[in-house]
């Protein structure tokens, strides 16, 4: 299985919608991928490991996939359309990460 | 619930050791948080967005608990024991996040 990481990091300045990232953001490439998206994450930062200090990502999103092929397959056939929902729900210009799920 | 997300950040001379990571490190972590964590996550970093990129982080470890509450109570107890076997694995500094998770 891999793991398809998108990081928006904090910074000045910076805003990102958490509400439309997940309910129109993520649902429209779960449809975009149909069945090779296996699932999907999404987390908001509250804090690095003290309590009170500043959060390095504002929002984490994460997809599934059996493999990088599959990966391709789906989501890399509709990249123009995910991308060009990017600036209605945040300003941070995200950072991508493709990882093998080990646990 | 909440995330507590470890990076291992790549860059030149530094290694990580994932079969320790996987093997040792994270089965201690979970004997020392016991029932508080809720499960758990790792991930090695292949690429970034693109074929043969360099991937931004070599590792990722992931931990989720009900809430910050239990996640102070369980880890925040071994904080020590847990720090000191970094060096058995890796020579990175990492990097820490808690996060709230919305999907």
């Amino acid at each position: 299985m891999i793991k398809v990481s998108v990081f928006y990091a904090s910074g000045d300045g910076k805003h990102f919608d958490i509400g439309y990232y997940c309910d129109k953001h993520m649902p429209m490439v779960q449809r975009l991928c149909g069945a090779a998206l296996k699932s999907m994450a999404v987390e908001q930062g509250l804090s690095g490991m003290a309590a009170g200090s500043a959060a390095p990502f504002m929002a984490m999103g994460h997809l599934y996939f059996e493999s990088l092929n599959a990966f391709q397959a789906s989501f890399g056939l509709h990249v123009k359309e995910i991308v060009s929902d990017v600036p209605n729900y945040t300003n941070i210009q995200p950072v991508i990460q493709i990882s093998q799920v080990k646990i």
